[in-house]
């Protein structure tokens, strides 16, 4: 079938020629609950199983702040063949992939809708247990294993040009790399933090050391990255992690994921006095978000060497000097890319509802001067870090 | 055609349907001049014009101390096309591409004849006074050009692609910066030197810095490199400097190509006390040797210098403060690539004609020992390196 942006009705007939997935007798309904700005996402249900799965269409442009640009279509095979990657290496922290249709950009796969995207579930000032334990796990298993360490030499470069991913790394190379460090159009800020964005515009040190991770983003072909694991990419119930919409996958720096989840959690941290009136509930839920981070890294550490221990046959590469060297630079470059992160959902053109939500908007200023202080910091401390608490301490003394 | 090695015969055959090269009434001929390890290479010749064309057709094996292994003929592919992008960068420096047949993995391309092989002509004391401002400047170009800094973000992206070279990279990747640090069977040293491979072998420290050296090889896709840019593949007279046999090309670290052509050059430092009986004529040689490494240092720093200015319009790259960082890591990269390179000559499979030829056992292995301990001190000392003038000076204190 051509190209096409589905209706309801579409998605509905598709879904019942599917084989394998509803019975004979089913009785189909779809929802749309996407948002419509870069793809058509339905819910279709039987009403009489309960069974339901998700389709996900991409549609051929993005629309972002009311305008619209053209974007390839090629970002649905790059989703569903990552998910796949993600699920087979890390088998039930990503939604399962029932079908995927080339022609249509689009891909049929797991129901989620007894989870909440983790981002609201924060803002709600929820906590996830096991959350820590899941994401160490998952960055662990999908860094490692698509990387050099653990593919065969051809099949990890084959999987190089299988992820080549222009247009959607164009995106991040722009709105997390370039934009927010200039008064550049797409920018989008609290005029009341106009001072704290232009020392950083003038921050000549600072931009060359974004500079330098904006070269590894573009260059380091180091393993198959999410590409955008923010905690609006992650789903979550108390029991179960689900990491959603690979779509900027590609072969990155591993330090980008970690960096970017890391940073995710620092905005809910530097938000919290936006929200919480008692400093003691503000300082109890950032000791929370603190101790997730020390966590997961600690959980993904292990996790790690524990693989490079099992997969590495590499002589050159399978020295306990060069895992810890390994480790520690990893650490930095996450610390480096979480900095990068912070900013530019401080000054970009993609604000987080985290902070986008605060409604007085002094309050919101000091917490948005907070992030991009924690941002800063993180980039221009990221060499001398030797730790994971180490890297939480500057979130800490940034507080007032 | 299907894919069959060439007679002499056919290559004249072929040669004759080839439009536009030799005239109607050539009388050609033709001589095999490779050596069939890795590709035949046809010397074809019209006996009345005296024009001339070198047919290059990749064998589908590798004949290795006797032994047999296959090797993709898509590095027949690759070479022809890096050779095509080498000369629209730079042109005049590499050999003219007339022809590609991808069936028969074979390249008609301009015949160099008149050209010496680098290596030779430095074994038999030749200076080539324009060869330190052609070779800067051609790995200024080809290396700056191809890279991000150039190359608009699909078109980099696709050309990463375009020269994913799987194979010949495993070549580099085991050859380089795995085998000769440990006792691989493929290693080949004089028994002599025995003692000082073994301190290389027991050296953890050397090791995890030469693996970070190897991760940077296999995954830090900054630019199209020649891949295996030694003084075997490059041809000179003393006006002229042509660069052959890109089948390694792929996209990688700048620092590699700068690396390998430093290390040969040291590498002929290392020997000359092995050729020459008198230490003025010794000492006189090496300054030439040096004052060629500085000085195609600077013309490259120059020129690359001068296309960053030129062709960089990403505002975050074009601060003066990110270029400096950016032409100082490379300085140290290159240092510890060239140390690699150096020691793998020695210990490793593929020795090297400068060291190999040395007739007296004994000042060869002093020749040998001097490259091991000048390749060692460029990877362990890279770090603090800030000036081409020290990489140079780290070859001269090794001389006792």
């Amino acid at each position: 079938m051509a190209y096409h942006a589905f209706s309801e009705q579409e998605a509905v007939e598709y879904a019942r020629k599917l084989p394998g997935i509803f019975s004979e007798n089913a009785v189909l309904e779809s929802r749309e609950i996407g948002d419509g700005n870069l793809n058509l996402v339905f819910h279709i249900k039987d009403k009489n199983s309960d069974k339901s799965v998700i389709f996900k269409q991409a549609l051929p442009y993005a629309r972002v702040v009311g305008e619209s640009m053209p974007l390839t279509l090629d970002r649905s095979r790059i989703e569903s063949e990552a998910l796949i990657i993600q699920d087979q290496l890390c088998p039930g922290y990503v939604p399962k992939v029932y079908h995927y249709d080339k022609e249509l950009a689009l891909t049929v796969m797991e129901d989620l809708s007894d989870h909440v995207i983790m981002r609201r579930g924060l803002i709600e000032g929820n906590r996830y247990p096991k959350f820590s334990e899941h994401i160490g796990l998952f960055m662990a298993r999908t860094l490692f294993l698509s990387s050099d360490f653990a593919l065969g030499f051809k099949e990890k470069k084959e999987r190089v040009a299988q992820f080549i991913n222009p247009e959607l790394c164009k995106i991040t190379e722009d709105l997390v790399f370039t934009d927010p460090y200039f008064d550049a159009e797409s920018n989008n800020f609290n005029p009341l933090i106009r001072a704290e964005v232009e020392k950083i515009w003038n921050n000549a040190i600072l931009k060359s050391e974004i500079a330098k991770l904006k070269f590894g983003f573009m260059t380091e072909a180091q393993t198959l990255l999410h590409g955008d694991l923010h905690t609006g990419s992650i789903m979550v119930t108390k029991e179960s992690t689900k990491v959603i919409d690979p779509e900027f996958a590609y072969y990155g720096p591993m330090g980008f994921d970690i960096g970017a989840l890391i940073a995710n959690l620092l905005l809910s941290f530097a938000a919290q006095e936006g929200w919480k009136e008692d400093p003691l509930e503000c300082q109890d839920y950032r000791s929370y978000l603190s101790k997730t981070i020390i966590d997961l890294w600690l959980v993904f550490e292990q996790e790690f060497r524990a693989l490079w221990k099992e997969h590495v046959k590499d002589p050159m590469y399978s020295s306990s000097a060069y895992v810890d060297e390994f480790v520690a630079r990893l650490l930095k470059d996450s610390a480096g890319y979480a900095g990068c992160k912070m900013m530019r959902r401080v000054i970009g053109l993609a604000g987080v509802a985290d902070l986008k939500t605060i409604e007085d908007e002094q309050r919101r200023a000091k917490a948005e001067i907070l992030a991009l202080e924690i941002g800063q910091a993180l980039v221009m401390s990221r060499h001398s870090l030797t730790s994971v608490d180490e890297l939480v301490e500057i979130a800490k003394k940034a507080v007032k």
